[in-house]
């Protein structure tokens, strides 16, 4: 059930497992050829598919969009939740779930930002409500290292930020907001030298975008699309249906 | 421009004169008939149009969704972002406008329950930004009182919550989300007996909506809606050209 | 009864249907012949001129005077509450009220600066409380626009900021405190062009009031102070008889 | 000069070198005889005869009554700012004074509770504003032992909380508020046996009062009040003439 | 029971009267000759040592350095943990005690610029939970006047900062972290000329100490800690036992 | 150079591209066989150890033991800094190092529930000083898999809670603090079966240790320690050096 569109009566009529599913974006830079929507667009587009695949067992909640961005703002229309802002809203968001009684709340996210907001705030959540289900994971987090492997060309062969990948998830749903005459490949280095560095896109990159984005297809995208989706349908299933978290075994 | 939409070099050679607009809204119940998004669809829906007219002059950010909802919490799936979340994420919304220089920002609501937010949050941004033109308002205040008395059948004349006006702009806009055959007429006051009196919607409803929603029409609703558009669109472009606060004269 | 003068045995022995009334005023520039103070010393007159006329069912608290005055700051002597000193105020004294059992309250306000802030605080505190009955209004709302149309001599109908109004109410409750040589009319606008622009007083008048203040006189003063305080009465005896919020009907 | 007095150039034209002075009090129980409000008009009582000792070099501030009384909410009408509304208070306070040019700044507190946040607010103030003369103490830190030793007739030979001091100046000063025939001894110990206990006055009092009221007089509230006043005077008039902090001596 | 050493079924299986002791420093500069950690240093001494005498009736918890010394700043390494993040670990610690069923707790202080904040931080902590015993002071409250009287030769008989005292100790605790020929005596008042007079410590001293440092012997500094240990270890040792705040006696 | 025990003017003389490097613990409980304080003891070790490679290279500051650890607060003992505390301890502590013109600090973590707030702490951090190299890692970072694949003996090849790894560390540097005959197995799953979920210590295991404590030794503890001392040294020496963030090639 998509929550925005539904009636108070028909989620109060939803059985109380449904799994709330939260999506977390950004409006910040994506390089030149990139819309500063890219990440919130791209993790709606996901959780849509999930919510349609699972329409029983899913209550999909709008996206936030005004995330973590405080390392783009030297760029032009990025949008940076500040940390009160971003991480308040979902706190928010998952505390009125629980007050309408959801116990079962997943966050996925876009942006790569947010991760540490998310975490604070589902531990937060999970503290008040300790016999929750509560989650939280990049939708990027269910397409494994082999297909990234096999489908991207360039030498980066992980999702960084307005890259081949990213490209091509945008190629593949909103090819009209892709500017490929502008995408362009920088070629610097997409890892800091010593592990744990914070640094700001201005400082690693020539236009804000990260890697080989000259190389995007739609194909590429369909194909990381359909994995992500894949994953995180499976992963709600089975929150619906009752994880225990630690089985006993090894 | 559409924020959303833009790339990050796209937003820097804007006009700074450029106004930029804000939509906020809701997800809240609207009664039995409407969704819980009616007031994010309907003050985007309004805020879009704006900014067709004036491409050149305004420059749309994406709508809150999280508004301030605390007094429709009775009904299951209404998310209030609590003040903290929404009051904090339209100031930072605000001040990032402002960083990347933007002097001009109007914010345009679509729910009446964030209005006090809005209105604090603008003054926070005047106090740090005296020199720069602010404000907020909600989309219906365009819509001047004899229109409504003339467009609308019922006895309550002015916009309320799931209202004939609403479900006429509903009708109008997403004619698909509205349930017209759940509408009700409740014919309860819509004003308390004291003035300045703070309620809750299940104190003073019976399914969440007020007023005769059965009267509405798509045609009532287009009449609403391009007036709404027809003042905002005004606005907008006073503000764009330099408004003189006080002019010398009475 | 009035708070501060009672013991703590007799705030115990009331009747916990007493409406408790807290006046909200500021101490902020209104223009060249009027005192900081202006706003807190009118509304606490009327508030104990309405404890005065009903002492067995309204407990009057002192008024908070450290209102949000971030607009007036351009002037010397202002005192700007910033939010959080002023929200927190009003909150905390509605919150303690709650503690001791008083399930009544009414904010009775004197400064427009507050209204939004007061409206947050009381919605905070339904939200904690949602039994409770509670309100906040301008101790003007109960003055009404035939009975200002018909006192005022000047252009202006309504009531500003150092005006013609709030100069009358000064030189019936407290003549000793006002400069009438000082007083000046400016005859600027008194409206901002654009809905919801959001002000400073130096960016709209000379000296900072607004208006008509030579046409002062206390008759006129005397005549709208009385409307407030009858008004306010009949409202806060209302409230303490137990007022059905929606009663059924139109 | 009285600020709430004042009109806005009035304070425009003080010389910067006036020592701004606010008083902090309390509404809270104080025992079967004294009113809510004792604290702050004992406090308000003291500055306000500072101000007219020196009217060119002290600029008086309203009041703060909305105190930190966490430890008096046992008894009804005690209102307790929390240590959020107070101290935020204090705080917007002091940075009001500093952006409208004052560097020199006391708050006279009436009310125990409020020390630690009146120390907390003046070092952040002073940590903001490094070369202000910035300060804090109670009214009755200038009373003297030797004073209070003859003064006093009862056992205890300090100023404890509606005891013998307390009322002998509330005698002296607003003997109508005070109800005599209500007045009691407990004749309990007024310090914990550990050093630096934190103690609510429900664990330690019988009706809210400490020590010896009945032995209070008018002319024991006399002797301490102008022993009061002529401390601040001494003290404001130090400031206001520029102290060296520690002089190079021992 | 030293609580970092011991597992967590240890501390489940303690008795819930034992008092919890948690020490409070500070990392800020002490003149020339004192390390920064200071008074971290000899505050957990004290407490370890209160600890060894009743091993069975205390919890040590580990020492906050990171202290409030913002009138420190202007020397290097000095670390202000500003009021929110020294305040809420206190606050977070008390809390976490009672989380565990400890209602005995004692904050003992090793910095003066502590000691308003561990004031709030216990009331706080009391206002949540009025049956507990919580207290807060300095270790230095029990060096009783005449014994300082007695052992400091120079001409301030307090302790102050970096002093003949402070440094006694340190000689006799952490002899290797004292450079004796770098210490200085400055020969400074060390009270200002007005009471309650916030100040920083560039404003009144020549390298940051206070007093007559080069008097410091290791000799005095044992007589000094052994009288600290001894009024710490029989405060405990009451409140362990169950102290009646205010026995009916005078 | 150890912060806390120098003195202010030593600090004073420090190169400025020195890198200052602050440990954060916990004090948690870590199973039936290790101590509430074993993050902090290991990171403060690891930390010490590179100090003492690089004297003139390295600033280091105490632990921060009050770690995030509501995840363990069904644990007698453990103690949660609450996301309030901790993080605004790193977050001051960053700002006074800045403050003493530091400009190279690294946050080196002992606790895994501490990470998402040391990321934001530094995010934050970055932002307000966006020249400045800042950065955070846990030191178990530097330990790679192959030498925990080599050197651990059970089937979990990770560094996970009170596990084979920690208590391996712990008996390397603390083996009096080690319980060896209550150490257990409890070969429960240390991964939870849906990525991202957020988990409490008592949901997944029986007396709060995860893995094969059993299996430790000295030796092992050894082998990761000095890996990870190596491996932290070689970090801040290129810090001190000057990194450049993404050098360009690929």
């Amino acid at each position: 059930m998509v929550l925005g569109h539904a009636t108070w009566q028909e989620v109060r009529d939803l059985d109380r497992d449904t799994v709330a599913l939260l999506p977390t974006g950004s409006c910040e830079q994506h390089g030149p050829h990139l819309p500063l929507l890219t990440d919130t667009l791209l993790v709606s587009a996901v959780a849509r598919e999930v919510e349609k695949a699972l329409p029983n067992d899913v209550l999909l909640l709008p996206a936030i969009w005004l995330g973590a961005s405080s390392h783009h703002m030297a760029f032009d229309g990025s949008m940076d939740g500040t940390e009160v802002a971003y991480a308040e809203s979902v706190r928010a968001t998952l505390a009125c779930l629980a007050t309408h009684g959801f116990h079962h709340t997943f966050v996925l996210n876009g942006h790569g930002g947010n991760t540490s907001y998310n975490d604070t705030a589902c531990r937060r959540h999970k503290a008040a409500h300790p016999g929750h289900v509560v989650g939280h994971s990049g939708y990027f987090a269910w397409i494994e290292a082999d297909l990234l492997d096999k489908t991207l060309e360039g030498p980066v062969k992980t999702i960084r930020h307005a890259c081949e990948a990213e490209t091509s998830l945008m190629l593949h749903l909103h090819p009209d907001l892709v500017r490929m005459d502008r995408a362009r490949d920088d070629g610097l280095a997409t890892v800091p030298p010593v592990p744990g560095l914070v640094w700001h896109f201005d400082e690693c990159t020539e236009e804000g975008s990260h890697g080989y984005a000259t190389l995007a297809t739609a194909e590429k995208g369909r194909a990381l699309f359909e994995a992500s989706v894949a994953g995180v349908t499976a992963a709600m299933e089975a929150i619906r249906q009752g994880v225990a978290l630690f089985p006993a075994e090894h």
